[in-house]
């Protein structure tokens, strides 16, 4: 059989349609979606039955075709197997017990770690045999910062300022939180592999607060970490890196942390990245999801600019950020016919 | 008498000890601040009442020595003065009623629009004649964009959902109010002039929020024209940029727009804005204000970081968003030592 389309642009090939997925493809602007959360209960126990999370995670493959899908879970996953409390409030986002200092970092710990991620492993698994054949299974991980500003916010933030302080006052401290996150992405993401995981991406959706001195130390030192040591465990398995926000740091981020791949924010604007980034990495990215809710002429005449702009070299369709809960689903469909049939 | 050393630097000359103020320096943070906010009632009450906005300018001059006093007000003035509701509830942050659609734009109107600002120029002149001699006056309005969002959404926001569906549905009624607000800005930016103001910033704090599409005919256009604007006018008063977010396209903005002065945020790298932005502008910025929270060693290696990569040529100190309500104002007056004693 010839090899995915998805895993021939991270491999570097220019392929005449670029692949194409959504980031949250799986989600609220879908009805059968909708109808699988009401039955699952809370969100938690969406990730955390492999029952819901395979229906979930196969839903738009169905509807839409897409190139690939990634795995139906949360970022928070990560912390919750490490022991912090974690709980999702009805309309409010994740909610978590705050650890602000290196003393809270005590009650975490990794014995019990696979074994509370078990069930994703198992979607993973199944996603793995249940997937049309040309379709790439996509693992994901929270980058350690992101991860980390929850963990010591409780919760979403707009400002991250307990996780500032506490890295600008005690880096030391702070370091072994990032740390600790680190080698645990490199455990969940290497297991996922294991259990079938084709390519993986980290979502570093917060990196765009840290100041130049800190991305470095939090944003890129863990990437190139978790890139490493993927590397070494599992060559073929392409990894693409997400910092969302990083303006002109995505060319220091692209050459020094080894990711295959590159996520595109929103406001990367596309020739730049075509002339600096893509010579180093398959870019992915980065239609603005809200243009995607518009819908209409504007969306289609900005999908075909990207594919002309960035499909000159490995170029992995995408929107910029998340598709939105409010998204029609017909503008969906749209956006996929606009990629694929680009005239 | 000698030029202000914050003209000095606008002007493109390069100091051997760069001008310092601090975005946000009256507020909240100081104890004199919050006696007359107390005093003044509701916080639009203190932005149009003279007497207190003048005392509140001046505070932090006095404690600090600031290299300029920039006019107490709020963005929304200009709104307000066109005639949508405006209204500040306590702890909340600013409300308007929403302007979905080219409709809602009709009931605006430039009538009574200098009437109603009247006593910002009040505040203008009166600070003119009060500040020390060696403090330069730097008067400011939102930019288009960013006060659209407002006035759009009603008040704050974290995806700019409702603009951004207009602008992306709706392009030609969109426009009508970025035009109404860029035609705004510059009489509003003039008349500051005409009262007093030495220097002018242009506010965009959500232009990160664009795409690159977008941002060239919100962000960029918009100031082109307020710089040109301005400069026809008034040759002699410079004019800052703050695109905050801009990311690379910090570069096309500069090379654009025609503004003197360019404020950097927390996520530029300064030796690529020493190289890529400096030749072209004067640079402000960019500490981050969660740094000057926290203080210490920290925030003295930093501050003499900026002061090493970026006053090689013109350059302003400054954070690269607002001081925030907790800060310790002594790591306010660490923050000065340090720039204008760097070793």
């Amino acid at each position: 059989m010839a090899e995915k389309a998805l895993l021939r642009a991270l491999k570097g090939e220019t392929l005449a349609t670029p692949p194409v997925w959504l980031m949250r493809q799986a989600g609220r602007y879908l009805p059968e979606y909708r109808a699988v959360r009401a039955q699952a209960g809370g969100f938690l126990d969406l990730c955390y039955n492999p029952d819901f999370a395979v229906e979930v995670t196969l839903q738009p493959i169905r509807r839409y075709g897409f190139d690939a899908a990634i795995l139906f879970s949360d970022i928070l996953v990560v912390p919750h197997a490490l022991g912090q409390k974690l709980w999702f409030a009805e309309g409010e986002g994740p909610k978590l017990e705050p650890i602000r200092d290196a003393e809270g970092l005590k009650p975490l710990s990794r014995e019990r770690f696979h074994e509370r991620l078990a069930p994703v492993y198992e979607t993973v698994r199944r996603l793995r045999r249940e997937l049309p054949a040309e379709t790439t299974l996509i693992g994901f991980a929270g980058a350690p910062w992101t991860v980390a500003t929850y963990m010591v916010e409780g919760g979403g933030s707009k400002d991250f300022a307990h996780a500032k302080l506490w890295a600008y006052r005690d880096p030391a401290g702070f370091q072994a939180l990032i740390d600790l996150l680190t080698d645990s992405t490199i455990e969940y993401l290497s297991a996922q592999v294991e259990a079938g995981a084709e390519a993986l991406q980290l979502f570093d959706t917060w990196a765009g607060a840290l100041p130049p001195e800190a991305f470095r130390l939090y944003a890129i030192e863990p990437a190139r970490r978790i890139a490493a040591a993927l590397l070494a465990r599992h060559p073929a398995v392409p990894l693409i890196g997400f910092p969302r926000g990083a303006g002109m740091l995505y060319a220091e981020y692209a050459a020094t942390t080894g990711v295959q791949g590159l996520g595109l924010d929103t406001a990367v604007p596309p020739d730049w990245a075509a002339a600096a980034l893509q010579p180093k990495a398959c870019l992915q990215g980065n239609i603005d999801p809200l243009l995607l809710a518009a819908g209409g002429e504007a969306l289609v005449r900005t999908v075909r600019d990207r594919v002309i702009r960035l499909g000159g070299g490995p170029y992995i369709f995408n929107l910029g950020h998340g598709i939105l809960p409010f998204t029609p689903p017909e503008n969906v469909a749209a956006l996929v016919e606009a990629v694929r049939r680009p005239t």
